[in-house]
């Protein structure tokens, strides 16, 4: 392993992760938990909806032809013979010179064409008076006039809306087939990193960079499976790599911070299969390793946890977005750097600022610090073509 | 109940919801359950963090005075003292003349006030050629740099980012105070409804509301409650309300779509607590119902899935942001109308719409129908001082 990293730009790393990232397959879930998921085939009508001819008003139900001509002046004149029931599945029949009450989503009597709507009718014992003629089909559904028997209700590839689950549910789609969640092993390594309900000694640290994983892992709509805090040692990681290789469809080793600790991470991930890239033109963030064992794809993140997490949005969020369909909503706002930032051409910045009132301010602070992580609102990101910006310059922000 | 029901604009009703939104309190999460909550108090470091001074370079620990004037031609010459291993709490000490090896993350020997990176530093046998001076301070964190014992970590009321649990991890916090998670109780009635696993008979369809219910609540951040399909019987609405309340914050009632339905909610809302709003100023959805049961909100929704649908984004969204304290996300997009909307002044229209580059199409239908739910791609709204929008304008579109 060579001491001076050879390092590819951002866009390249990513399009080498992307041309690695799995398809997840398809798993079935049930109606209850379809929302938001993606459907691995169209969804399709099995029968007419609502199946039945229906009304939409609160009214009277007639034959069109019984009201032409009716008016305030001349009133038509019918009898009516009964109320149907909500849910009745015997809505009777009518025939000329007849009329039924029928409630909003009653079901239509048969011979009948059309509602009126209870605002222009009046009762008059068991007669009823019709000021306004209604047109055949009119405030009414057929019974196939929402869907149609193998119709497609939602197309293969989109993302279930709420509102969508309703739909499932009244087609009676009781399990869909949809993209499986992918399953992110996260491995942290370091002889100094306990656990964090571990008190540390002098010299340890509790375990930042698992949680943080499986926190953003989560939030790009993938399951986090948390392998625990492996010592730096080759036989230890190797073991946790094997384990998370049958677990997982992606893993994320949160290495070492050291050289050492990096490059015997590079050996292990090359002896299980290979490594892509060693070093990515970006920072903070340029010792990331992408590897692949066994059709996995395996990012070694960098050691500090606020780089750390700049690669997981950099590089990490495409992966995971590709494997899981989701994309991770991102906010932009314009803001004026009160500031410059300082880049070197063919390497892209990734700078964490806080935004207050349209003001971004840079977050500059040593590497290893926690701090700029809960001081931030978003960050901006200079360009590898850059040589950096300059105070007073409009920059987008992309908030967290 | 009179038979034309007295509307009030949009904006008035929310308020008078708002006002009556209840504070779900305190709840403790444990740390992995701590993504996207929101703290009810100032999370504080019981500690300094790192805890020790540690390393942020690969490098050899120094008294920054002996390095003074060191340079390529002239290099300080410093005796190798050893190599402190990561995580070793006992880094031994160091004085003038001497130097250590320490990784990044290393805890500093005693003595060291600075590191010099290796990049600046040849080996020699037992003696290391610092090539490059370094100043008191560099290279490492002190052990206070990060976070002091005392210092807030997390302000009460933000909600808590993926990069945020890793800060809640290093302070060893394993349980936080958090806003409670609302609950609400969904209850769908109609004598026409049965349950999605339910094959219907002619005139009953599936229940529709309820799940659509659910999954707005789980958007906007809260835990749906579902308690089933009640008949159209003031006794049994009666008996799920009470049970309601009992269990949730609020409750949504998928109220029948009829008027006779409609005016039997709001007597049972009525007998049990208040009526504080029936009917609103916006289409659809105007016989929404607004009462308050035992300081718990009450929502009468109107029988239409489409209509319940728009009234949970105009009027129910405020509501359970205000309790959960998350905002339903609201993407807008710019687009062309390529058929006018017509609407009535002092009404709020929301019209859904499918949007294909750049132009909004907007889908009239007959209300019942649950076709606009999947075939739209958000809605517009036409303002209440409006009477509607022309063809050709450029709109507003809210996203899904």
């Amino acid at each position: 392993m060579s001491r001076f990293i050879r390092v590819i730009p951002v866009h390249e790393a990513v399009s080498r992760l992307l041309s690695i990232a799995p398809d997840p397959g398809t798993e079935m879930v049930g109606l209850s938990g379809a929302l938001f998921r993606i459907p691995n085939e169209d969804i399709i009508a099995s029968h007419d909806m609502p199946g039945f001819a229906r009304s939409i008003v609160d009214g009277y139900a007639v034959l069109s032809s019984d009201t032409i001509g009716a008016g305030e002046s001349l009133p038509a004149m019918l009898t009516c013979t009964g109320r149907i029931e909500m849910g009745s599945a015997d809505p009777g029949s009518i025939v000329a010179g007849e009329c039924r009450y029928v409630p909003t989503g009653g079901m239509m009597p048969e011979g009948a064409d059309a509602v009126v709507m209870i605002e222009y009718a009046e009762t008059a014992g068991d007669q009823i008076l019709v000021m306004k003629p209604v047109s055949s089909g009119e405030n009414y559904v057929a019974a196939d006039e929402d869907f149609t028997s193998g119709e497609m209700i939602i197309q293969s590839g989109h993302r279930i809306l709420p509102q969508e689950t309703g739909v499932l549910a009244a087609a009676g789609i009781l399990s869909l087939p949809v993209r499986r969640t992918p399953r992110i092993a996260v491995i942290a390594t370091g002889n100094e990193i306990v656990a964090p309900d571990q008190v540390p000694r002098p010299g340890q640290v509790r375990d930042v960079n698992s949680i943080v994983c499986e926190s953003f892992i989560r939030q790009c709509g993938c399951i986090p499976l948390s392998l625990g805090i492996v010592p730096d040692e080759p036989d230890a990681l190797t073991a946790a790599i094997q384990e998370a290789v049958v677990q997982a469809d992606a893993i994320f080793i949160s290495g070492g911070s050291s050289k050492d600790d990096r490059d015997a991470t590079a050996r292990v991930i090359a002896d299980l299969g290979r490594v892509l890239v060693h070093g990515i033109a970006i920072s903070p963030g340029k010792p990331t390793i992408i590897g692949e064992i066994r059709n996995r794809p395996v990012i070694g993140l960098p050691g500090h946890p606020s780089s750390a997490f700049m690669v997981m949005r950099a590089i990490c969020a495409p992966l995971l977005a590709a494997m899981s369909g989701i994309t991770l909503p991102e906010q932009h706002s314009s803001a004026t750097l009160d500031a410059g930032i300082p880049s070197a051409k063919g390497r892209e910045d990734y700078v964490r600022v806080r935004l207050r009132e349209g003001v971004a301010t840079p977050l500059f602070s040593k590497s290893g610090l926690l701090h700029t992580l809960v001081e931030s609102d978003g960050y901006v990101r200079v360009p590898a073509e850059s040589e950096g910006f300059e105070t007073g310059l409009v920059v987008e922000v992309i908030l967290w």
